[in-house]
């Protein structure tokens, strides 16, 4: 039994499209509370509004659709795997949900202990497709 | 002086979009020759026209743009980095560039040995823009 990728690994990447279907692709940190994944937005300070202007915000607001990949690396091709989550997406900037995803960012990354997310907007994907494929099935 | 990851990197990310606007995304292996990266199409035994229906292959030629990123992950946030490749996209199915490609392809990967690509499709991304983005930077 492999451990669940989407709950164990620590990093991402989340793909989103422009209003012109230009595609556009990050790494991201998460947390998966099912069926909805969060990754924070991080505020720069002295630039409180900024963050509206990165891609992938402005892409989940013109266009409301994410896929995101999880995936392992190994030199050895029959361990290669990858799970695959689509869905909507929309940014909390306020509200319950998105402080209990704050919760669960701040306990699975001790990172933002240092650099609290406080009042940070969530980019939250809700997934409505899981497709899962590894190498050692080919 | 840090390495060039697009060049040094084993594997990427490939986003792309369907006739929708849907974004995609999936775990690479490739190489970049500037300005183009090429990752190949693996065939599979007794499906031979089945790449064809491959939704990364089917976006390419339906919306052919493609945005790539290449990222090194750290719990050391500070050593965070990615470089993302943003262009045009279409698919190599025969000739001289689609044979270089795969010559390169199989230096770089020795696991190739074993299950050579032989008359593999390769996605071709013409790189428009490059960007990147480091965590000591901030």
């Amino acid at each position: 039994m492999k451990d669940d990728l989407v709950a164990t690994a620590r990093v991402a990447r989340l793909a989103t499209s422009d209003q012109y279907a230009r595609p556009h692709v990050v790494p991201i940190v998460f947390v998966y509370e099912h069926p909805h994944l969060y990754s924070p937005i991080d505020r720069k300070p002295k630039r409180s509004d900024d963050w509206r202007r990165l891609r992938r915000v402005q892409n989940v607001v013109t266009n409301g659709r994410a896929s995101v990949v999880i995936d392992v690396w190994d030199e050895d091709w029959s361990k290669l795997r990858y799970v695959l989550l689509e869905g909507t997406a929309d940014v909390l900037e306020v509200g319950d949900e998105r402080d209990r995803s704050i919760t669960l960012l701040e306990a699975k990354y001790p990172q933002y202990a240092n650099i609290p997310l406080g009042d940070a907007p969530v980019i939250r994907v809700t997934v409505e497709r899981r497709l899962e494929w590894s190498g050692a099935g080919e």
